[in-house]
C-alpha cells in the first residue's frame, strides 16, 4: 500500500457561525473528522485558509485535493460570497464559489444558500442537508423541517424547494433562559407534561408569549414551579408558536424532521399531539450526502 | 438659619435591579437627588447599607431619618424581604420591612410588592408608582400601563389593585436588538410608519413573530432593509402581540401610561391605532408621590 492511498479523495467541509466541521472522504467512506470553534462569526476573510488548514493539514497528500463547503462560510461576510439561488430552485444548484488560496494542494468551492423574495427569507447550509436529502429520496413531495438556532420549514416539491420558513425559536429560547431573567428560573431538567401543556397553551394563545414567560418567574416565586417545568415550558411556548404559524407547512403533509436528535424529538412530539406524523433523518449524515452530491456534480460539471 | 434646617425630613429611595435613585425631602420638597449604579443584582444583602451611604450621606445631620424604599431592594434576594401583598389589596398597604442597619442615623422601611396568585404574577416597585397615582387621583377606575423591561397592565377599582398581567415586552426587545442576530440589522434611528404597519401585523399574526423577527434579517440582506426600519417594527411587533394580548386591560377603559416618556410615548401611538385613549403621567414624580404616601402612612401608623 503505498502512502498515497491513504489520502482522501476530497473534503467535505459545514462552515456555521461558531464552528466548522470537516471529513476526509475516500470512495464514499469518511477517513477521517476534524472541527473547529473558529466559526465564521469569529473569522476576517484572510483568516479561513489557515482555520482550515489547522484542522485538514494532515489530511492532504502532494496532490491538489477538492474541497466541497457549505454554510455561512459562503455569507457576504465570509471567506467568499456564493450568491443566494432563488426558490423554487434545486436545493443545491450551479453558484458555488472558488475562493483565492495560496496552498497549492487546495482546490476549494463554496456552495451557495436560498434565497426567498417574499416573505423575505435566506437559508446557508440547510439547502446542503436537503439536497442530501433529496439524494437518498429524489421523489419526495412534503416538508422538511430543520429545528435548531433558526429553524426551517421547507416545501419540496419535484425534487426542488418551493418555499420556506425560518423561525427564531432556537435562538429565542438560549437568550431567555441564558440571559433574561428565566436564567434564575429554568435549569437542566425537564418535565415532559409541562412542555406538552404550554405547546398547547401557546398554540391557542400564542400572543401571550410575553406574559406566559413572565409567569414562569411568577409561579417560580409563589408557588415554587420546579426548574424543570420552567425549562420544559419556556420550550413549549416558544414551539407551540412556531406550529401556530408553521401551520400550513405541516397540517396534512409528509414532514421529515432534519436536526439535533434532543431537538428533533421535541418537534416530533409537539406535531404529534396535533395529529402530525413526522420521520427523522440524520443531520451530520444528510450534510454529508449533501456534500457529497454537491462534489460529484461539481466533477461532472468541470 | 441653622445648619440642622437644611437637611431633610426624610428620604426617598427607588431601588430596582439595575440601579437606585434616592430624593432628600423637606416639606414636600426635593432638596438633593442622587444615584448609584448599584442596583438589587450587583449586591449582598449585607453591601447595600453602605452603599446607600455612598449615595445620601451628604444629606444626613446628627438626628435619626426616616428612609422609605421600594423595588427589588425587598425582593428575597435584597436587602430584607418585604413579603408580598396579594391583590385584590390596597397597592401600598401594611407590611414594610426594616432591614438592620449599623449606622445609627437611619431609620429604613422596605415597602412590600404585590403578588397575584392565578395566574401567578408579581411586582416590586411599581405598586409604589400606583399608590402615588392614586394620590394624585383617588376616585380613579381604570387602567395603569406601565411600559418597561417588565411591562405592566394594572386594573383599579375602589382604590385597591384588583388584578395586573406582566409582559417581558421590554427585556424581549433588548435581547433580540443587543444579543441575537437581529444586531446586525437594527441600529439608533426609527420608522413611525413601520412601527405602525408591525403593530397591526402582530396584532392579526401574533404566533408568527419568531418568524417575523428572522424576516427582518432577511429583508436587510435581500432588499436593503434600514435599520431604522428593522427596530421600529421589532418594537412593533412586540407591542402589536402584547395588546393582543392585554385586550382585556385596554379595550373600554381609562387607560394611563406611567414609563419612559419614550416608550410611554410608542404605548400611546399604538393603542391609538387600535382607537383607544390614553393620558400619561410623569413616572419619577409618581414614583415620588408613592413613596411620599408611604412616608406619610407609616408616620401616621407609628
Amino acid at each position: 500500500m503505498s502512502g498515497e492511498s491513504t489520502y482522501a479523495d476530497w473534503i467535505a467541509v459545514d462552515w456555521g457561525t461558531s464552528n466548522m466541521r470537516a471529513w476526509a472522504l475516500r470512495d464514499g467512506a469518511v477517513l477521517a473528522e476534524g472541527r473547529s470553534d473558529k466559526g465564521m462569526g469569529s473569522l476576517a476573510p484572510d483568516e479561513f485558509e489557515a482555520a482550515l488548514l489547522e484542522v485538514i493539514e494532515p489530511w492532504l497528500g502532494q496532490n491538489r485535493i477538492p474541497l466541497v463547503a457549505c454554510g455561512m462560510v459562503g455569507a457576504k461576510q465570509g471567506w467568499a460570497e456564493a450568491a443566494y439561488s432563488k426558490v423554487p430552485c434545486l436545493p443545491v444548484g450551479p453558484g458555488a464559489v472558488r475562493p483565492k488560496v495560496r496552498d497549492t494542494r487546495l482546490d476549494v468551492a463554496i456552495l451557495p444558500g436560498l434565497s426567498q423574495a417574499d416573505p423575505a427569507d435566506v437559508m446557508r447550509g440547510e439547502e446542503t442537508q436537503i439536497a442530501g436529502y433529496l439524494a437518498k429520496d429524489p421523489e419526495f413531495d412534503g416538508v422538511l423541517c430543520m429545528p435548531g438556532t433558526h429553524t426551517k420549514w421547507v416545501q419540496i416539491s419535484a425534487g426542488e424547494v418551493v418555499s420556506f420558513r425560518t423561525f427564531m425559536t432556537g435562538e429565542m429560547f438560549a437568550l431567555m433562559s441564558e440571559q433574561s431573567v428565566l436564567k434564575h428560573s429554568v435549569g437542566n431538567g425537564w418535565d415532559a407534561s409541562a412542555f406538552e401543556t404550554a405547546v398547547a397553551d401557546a398554540m391557542s394563545r400564542p400572543e401571550a408569549l410575553a406574559n406566559r414567560f413572565f409567569s414562569l418567574r411568577a409561579e417560580g416565586l409563589l408557588a415554587g414551579l420546579s426548574s424543570e417545568a420552567a425549562t420544559a415550558r419556556l420550550s413549549g411556548l416558544l414551539i407551540g408558536a412556531e406550529l401556530a404559524a408553521a401551520r400550513p407547512y405541516w397540517l396534512g403533509q409528509n414532514i421529515v424532521l432534519i436536526g439535533a436528535p434532543k431537538l428533533a424529538t421535541l418537534y416530533a412530539t409537539a406535531l404529534a399531539l396535533q395529529g402530525a406524523v413526522t420521520e427523522t433523518a440524520d443531520a451530520t449524515q444528510t450534510t454529508l450526502a449533501g456534500l457529497t452530491a454537491a462534489y460529484i456534480r461539481l466533477k461532472e460539471t468541470s
